[in-house]
C-alpha cells in the first residue's frame, strides 16, 4: 500500500535515529511513501514541533499518517496515542505535540499550563497500549522506532486506531498564546517561529488586524502598514506570510539578526498615529 | 507516474517549506519520485543555486523535472518559468538561476549584469501564466508551495510546457565570470563555490589549462602542477574535480579553512618557473 | 525492482553529490526506493561512518544494499568491495568501513592499527573491478557517483556480487578498542559516539557491565547506578541506550555541553562504595 507516512523528529541529521525508523516502517509495510516534515526540532522543544507540524500536515493528501516523536518523556508512563482527524492520522507522545492540528477550544485559557482538553466531535484518539504491535524488546529510550514507526506501518496496511488499544477522550494541549487586546484597541502578541530566512512568524492572525492602517512594533522599530511580498516596503517590512500569520521580515536580510529576536519577543499593533 | 521531481531550494531544513511542496506534489501526482537535490542554498544566493543545480541534473533520467525555487522576487511582477531542455524540464523564476542549464551564449558577456539572452535552438520556454494549474488562493510570499509544486506535479502527469503559459523566446542569464586570460599567457579565474570539505571550485576549466607545467598561485601559496587524486602531491593540492573545474584541496583538511578562502578569490594559473 | 538502497556518506548536505549519486542510481533501477541514513559524518572519518552504519543497517528489511561513501583514499590503490552478508549488502571502499557489520574476530587485536581480518564463514565479498558496470569516464575523485551508484543500482537489480569483480577473502578492520577490565574488576571504556541530544554514547555494553551496584565515572562526575529512561535519575544519569551501549546523559539538557566531553574520552565504571 503506497500510504504516506511523514516523519517530524528532533533527532538531527547526525545520527542514525530516523533511518532506523524508516528501515523499521518499510519492513512492514514496503510501499510506504516515507517523507521527512522536519528532524531540526530543537531537542524537546515539544511546541516548536506542533507549531512546524502546523505548517506542513495540512498540505498532504487526505489519509495521510504524520509520525511526530519530540519526546522528552520516553519510557516514562506519558501516553502515546493515534488521533484521527476527517483529513489525517497523527501517531505522538500526548505531550501536547499535537495541539495545533486540534481545533481550538474553550476548555484551553491563555496561561502557562498543558492540559487535558476534551476531544471535539468527529475527532478520534486511541492511546497505544497494544504491544503486540510493536518490536520487541521496545527500549526505553527509542519509542520512535520500536513503537511509533511500526505502528504507523501497520496502520498504513489498513488496520484501524482502535485496534492498536484503547480509546481516549481527551489529549494534552498546550497553551495557546493568543494575542491580547487591551483596552485601547492595541494588540500584542508575540514571537512563535523564526525561519531559515530569519522572518519573524507571530502569533497574530491576518483576521486579527484591524481594517485601519497599522503600525507594528517590534524591538525598538516601529513598521507602518503591510507589505505584500518580501520585497516591498522598507527594509524592515510586515506582511501576512504563508500561513496566515504576521512576519516581520527584513528585505534581503534577516530580520533576526537585525532585530536580534528571540522566540517569545512582543510584537504589537496599535492604529496608525496614535 | 512515476516521473522524477527534484528540488533545489534555500529553505533550509528547519522549517516545513519544503515538506509543504512534497505534500501538495504528492495530492496531484501520488506516483512521484521526488528527490531533494540541495535545500541548504543560502538564502536568495541565485548563482550559488544555478551553479549546484548545474552539479546535479545532468546526472538524473532523461525527462525527470527540476524545480528550484531560490526566489527572492516572489509575489513580484519577476516571471515564472518552465524550460524544456532535450534532456530534462526546469521549473523556477526567472531570475538567472538557470544560467548552467542553458549553452553558453554569446549574448552573455563577461561583466556584472544580469540580462535575458535568446533561447538557442532546441530550447523551448513558457511563462507561468495559467491561474488554473496552481493551488487557490496563492499566498505572494510561498509560489513554491502554490505554484511551482502543483505546476511540476501537473507537468510530471503527462501535460505540456505550453499548457501552462505563454512562451517565452529569452531567458534571464547571470554573467558568466568567465576566466581572463592575460597577454603573458597568465590565466585568472575565481573561487565559484567552496564544498563541503573545504575544497575550492574554481571557474576554471580542465580545458582552459595549458599543456605545459602550471604553477597555481591562490592567496598567499603557490601549488605545483596538478594532482589526480586528493591523496596525491603536498599539503595544498589541485586538481580537477568530478565537475571538470580546478579545485584547490588540502590532504586530510579544509583548503578552505587553511586558506581562510571565499567564494570570489581570485586564483591564478602561469606557467611553471615563470 | 523496488529494492532498498541506502546511503551513508560525508558529504554533507549543502552540495550536490548525494544528489548526483540518486540521479545515476535511478537512471539504471527507476523503481529503487534510496533512504538516506547519513549524510553528516565528519568528513573523512572513517570509525565514526562504521559506528553510525552499524546503528541503522540492522533494521533495515533483509537484501537492503547499504552504500557508504566515506573515502578519504578515492582514486588511489585502495580497493571498493562489496560485501554480502545474510541480512544485507554493503557496498564501501575497503578502509574499515564495515567493521562494525563484521563478527567480532580474535584477529582484531585491541590496538590502533587497521588490518585484514579474513572474513568469517557465510559471508562473501568481491573487489569491484570490472568497469563495464561503472560510468565512463570515472572521475578520480567521485567513485560515489561513478562506481558505487552503479554497482548498487546494478546489484538491486538482480546481479550477484560475483559479476562485480574478483572474489576477496579477508576485509580491512579498524582497532575496536574493547573496554578493559583491570585486576580490582574495575571496566575502563571511552566515548565513542556523541549523539544530537548530547548523550555520550560509550564503547561499554550492556553485557559488559557487572551485576552488582556501579558508579560511572566520567569527566569529574561520578553517576551511581544506572537510570531506565532519560527522565529518571539526577541531572546526570547513565542508562542502556537503544543500541545496547551505555549512554552517559542529561535530564533536559546536554552531557556533552555540561562535560565538556569529546569522542575518545574514558569512562570507568567501578562496583559502588569502592
Amino acid at each position: 500500500m503506497n500510504a504516506i507516512i511523514t516523519l517530524t523528529t528532533d533527532f538531527g541529521l547526525a545520527d542514525a535515529y530516523v533511518a532506523a525508523m524508516k528501515g523499521v516502517i518499510l519492513g512492514i509495510n514496503p510501499g510506504a511513501r516515507i517523507i521527512d516534515i522536519c528532524h531540526s526540532i530543537q531537542p524537546q522543544n515539544v511546541s516548536q514541533a506542533a507549531f512546524v507540524l502546523s505548517t506542513a500536515y495540512q498540505f498532504f493528501p487526505e489519509r495521510a499518517i504524520h509520525v511526530v516523536v519530540v519526546d522528552p518523556g520516553v519510557g516514562t508512563d506519558r501516553r502515546a496515542v493515534i488521533l484521527r482527524t476527517p483529513l489525517a492520522d497523527f501517531i505522538a507522545p500526548d505531550n501536547g505535540v499535537l495541539s495545533c492540528v486540534l481545533p481550538p477550544s474553550s476548555d484551553q485559557p491563555n496561561d502557562d499550563r498543558r492540559r487535558q482538553v476534551a476531544l471535539a466531535p468527529g475527532l478520534e484518539a486511541v492511546a497505544i497500549t497494544r504491544p503486540e504491535f510493536w518490536r520487541s524488546p521496545v527500549s526505553p529510550t527509542f519509542h520512535g522506532r520500536d513503537i511509533f514507526a511500526p505502528v504507523a506501518a501497520r496502520l498504513s496496511l489498513g488496520l484501524s486506531p482502535a485496534d492498536f488499544g484503547t480509546p481516549v477522550s481527551a489529549l494534552s494541549v498546550l497553551p495557546r498564546h493568543r494575542p491580547c487586546r487591551a483596552a485601547d484597541g492595541t494588540l500584542t502578541g508575540h514571537v512563535l517561529h523564526i525561519d531559515n530566512f530569519g522572518n519573524l512568524v507571530t502569533s497574530i492572525k491576518g483576521d486579527d488586524l484591524p481594517d485601519q492602517a497599522i503600525a507594528i512594533e517590534v524591538g525598538s522599530q516601529t513598521i507602518s502598514g503591510l507589505s505584500r511580498t518580501y520585497e516591498e516596503g522598507r527594509e524592515l517590512l510586515a506582511l501576512i506570510g504563508s500561513n496566515g500569520y504576521l512576519e516581520i521580515s527584513r528585505k534581503g536580510g534577516s530580520a533576526c539578526a537585525f532585530l536580534e529576536a528571540e522566540v517569545g519577543n512582543e510584537v504589537k499593533i496599535g492604529l496608525k498615529g496614535q
